[in-house]
């Protein structure tokens, strides 16, 4: 049985450095690549891609995992054998049941509803790619359809990124968080404005990056196991435990942005260097799903990097780096700019308090698309009444509105925004038990440091890696279910003290 | 027919796919991999290319090239089709021929040469690593019985990277090469010696490099399709003929380094964002030898770069970049610095002269080795004689003597040092070939313009990549064979001015 083991973990090891060296030619691609290397790494890419899939479906990982059980049965249900055989098993049975010819078919009817996205959003139009679209509802559909017995046909999309989720649990959850901060953004906007023009002075590039590489070295993440670069969007990827690097784009026009994506994608870089070695080259050296990865970068850009207690101990040395700039802008003043809430139509753009109302306006469009009973013809003007009624503003264009995303225009309609609420809400579940079983974080977060915080949320969360499903890891970690009492309760405090509500 | 054609290009296609992306890894590693990730790197490196090397191997492509043969017969040799076919099949030949079993031994023990040289260097002591060195000529003489019916046992190592070259060829003309240059550095050393001591005030590295990279650009090294990164050791490295990267070292303490590194790898460069695009993704899309490949970087790092034609035109410039340190300093001194010639240890400091001294020392005591004329025990000694034969000159050390190349101690004793010299050889025999027909190539130089030498070297050499042979370009390309009169005649007249011989 041991050599049965071995032989997977092997098939899964050479997997693995195949989708490692996939993700350096994403990260290339993304950082350094001259122009002129595009075409060529469509194909690296398509070839690896195809390369990995062909090996993992391969009937002898199959039957190798049939093999296992026996042994599966005798173990512990958190041992790592055990873990990996239910996780890889999970894996395959999923990958098995979509035929190549349908993957080959949503990839290139993927690729065209991209390149015609990335046409008609610059354009406004919004019926340049309605037919592709709906096109793509329907391959969703189909997709789904490979998985008979679900109950709601987005449960199978949603899996895909958020294992263990379904429509049953997150749309009463989503509701439920709806009519909190409906109230709660009305409440905040009916006060005075922060003001925040200050942040928008001209801050230089490269103060900026060594600011935000400091504050990632605060909160432990090590630049002896990662780098930073700069990219056009940010972002974090892997290539081993001991290689997780992170990307930021910088404005020098607007001091927020590189500060706090730098904190964001360290919050992610954390979780993935804080895996178990143990875990190394096999399938559970990820996060347990794409919402708890979501739950640490929020927890690390917000919860601490948008705290009072953060910046009284940093705000400090971010003015003495900017003087001319930020030298007669208080510590309150600051704090407010940062925590703004105001409503908006750009979701990626939007602040901690009406951010989820952005989700749960797509997640909702999403359903009734998959439904059926919204058509994606009236689709852009669904958008604008759901703005309207959940954020109360409506844009004059597509293009800030429908087209604004490229998630449904690149993948599949349906399973790829519950995941940034559904980080928002076990951050704070997370960070309401650290601070359960450690008050003290919250004095250390005043003195910079974090490594009370950082080794909760190692041992409790991100040693685990992909060994538990995200409930399992809510669960265990804080004794209770996927639940908004914390997350609402985090709000309501901090900007109820903000805004003197 | 036109089918299994297709099916070849198809699989080399997937190849050169995984091929490229190994590069990927590699450049990687150099360039931007944190120190972390080493040891997942070395997997990954190891996991790509076997399963390239396996995909290469298949049967399938065996019987494909048997098929086609007749196909083949039907073309013209220089067709890209029957070049394809001709070149892969004595690719997969030579792959075939070496049992994995003898591949893996060699990898091994070559990673541990190579573990026990990095150590055996820094402390002077051969004794260390002389029972594996031994190891590897008995592994590169076992490597060579895999190809019997050769002429000399060095001649299937030297075939690895200088295809049609043998030591039948190569002996008479290194030691007729040596003959004539053995009296012409003894005659520039009775001279006085050219003084250098300005090249080694500090010069900023930023400023080195865009210099660099002007240069690059004049060259005609296009930076929509590559990019200059730093590395400890310059490099060359394609990932597509649309992406073909340099790397360069710097020292601010030596104006000599960047500046010829870069224009050394902007030459290597040339030829690869030079094949022709129909070559792309196959295994003609690469250098015809590495000597050829070496032509092209000496060609233009010396016998342009290091001309007083090119300085006429660009230390005006270099100067306006540093004055401080070469404002008083007269283009003709400026030039006697950078083409001073000494006596001296290290063959990678060596100047265009004394260089391939170096180089067929090297040379002739690979052969020995390898026939069993000389002892592993005794190498060392064997060094020091032919260090005092040839360059009249002795090291006190082992480190500066035999310890110093990595090539012996990281693969094969015997094939991999000839290429230096054959392409210094061939780089004359191209730049007269190149002259003749275009003698306004010179005036150009003087004026920064290279687009007539680039031209003659894309149209003759670059574009057929790896169609022809080494001895095959040549001929088409100059009209005669390898021939080191071009090269002799040039250095003389070089050196007879510099020196006034």
């Amino acid at each position: 049985m041991k050599e049965k083991l071995q032989e997977l973990r092997k098939r899964l090891a050479e997997i693995d450095a195949i989708d490692s060296t996939v993700q350096l030619l994403y990260w290339d691609q993304s950082t350094y690549m001259p122009p002129g290397g595009a075409s060529a790494r469509a194909r690296q890419l398509a070839t690896l891609s195809q390369i990995s899939h062909e090996k993992f479906i391969d009937p002898k990982i199959g039957s190798l995992l049939d093999d296992l059980r026996p042994y599966e049965e005798t173990l512990s249900y958190d041992s790592d054998d055990a873990s990996l055989i239910r996780v890889t098993r999970r894996h395959y049975e999923r990958s098995v049941k979509v035929p190549p010819s349908f993957a080959a078919e949503f990839a290139n009817h993927s690729a065209q509803c991209h390149d015609t996205w990335q046409k008609a959003r610059p354009a406004n139009d919004f019926s340049l790619v309605e037919s592709l679209l709906a096109k793509t509802v329907e391959l969703s559909r189909r997709y789904s359809d490979f998985f008979p017995g679900y109950e709601h046909i987005a449960d199978p999309l949603i899996d895909l990124r958020d294992e263990s989720m379904t429509v049953a649990v997150l749309r009463p959850l989503f509701e439920n968080l709806r009519q909190q901060l409906v109230p709660l953004v009305d409440a905040i906007t009916s006060r005075k404005p922060a003001d925040d023009v200050f942040l928008r002075k001209t801050f230089a590039e490269d103060k900026q990056i060594a600011f935000g590489k400091d504050i990632a070295k605060c909160f432990g993440y090590d630049f002896n196991r990662g780098r930073l670069d700069k990219t056009a969007h940010p972002f974090m990827i892997k290539f081993a435990l001991d290689d997780v690097r992170i990307t930021t784009r910088v404005r020098e026009d607007f001091l927020g942005d590189a500060m706090f994506s730098i904190m964001h994608e360290a919050g992610h870089a954390l979780y993935e260097q804080g895996f178990s070695p143990d875990l190394e080259s096999t399938p559970l050296a990820d996060g347990a799903s794409t919402g708890v990865h979501e739950s640490s970068s929020r927890l690390w850009e917000n919860i601490v990097g948008r705290s009072q207690g953060f910046w009284t101990h940093f705000y400090p040395k971010l003015q003495e780096e900017f003087p001319d700039q930020l030298k007669s802008v208080s510590l309150d003043n600051f704090y407010a700019a940062i925590n703004k809430v105001e409503r908006s139509l750009i979701r990626t753009d939007a602040d901690e308090v009406t951010y989820n109302l952005h989700v749960i306006i797509r997640f909702g469009l999403e359903l009734e698309l998959l439904e059926g009973t919204l058509s994606v013809k009236d689709l852009p003007e669904a958008w604008h009444e759901s703005y309207k009624k959940n954020l109360g503003i409506v844009s004059s264009t597509d293009a800030d509105g429908v087209l604004q995303d490229i998630h449904w225009y690149h993948g599949t309609v349906g399973g790829s925004f519950q995941c940034y609420t559904i980080g928002n809400i076990i951050g704070s579940q997370f960070f309401q038990a650290a601070l359960k079983a450690h008050p003290e974080i919250n004095s250390e977060i005043e003195e910079g440091r974090f490594d009370t915080l950082h080794r909760w949320l190692t041992e409790n969360v991100y040693r685990h890696g992909r060994k538990f499903t995200a409930d399992e890891i809510v669960r265990q970690a804080t004794g209770s279910s996927l639940s908004i009492e914390p997350y609402i309760e985090y709000l309501n405090k901090k900007y109820s003290e903000l805004y003197c509500l």
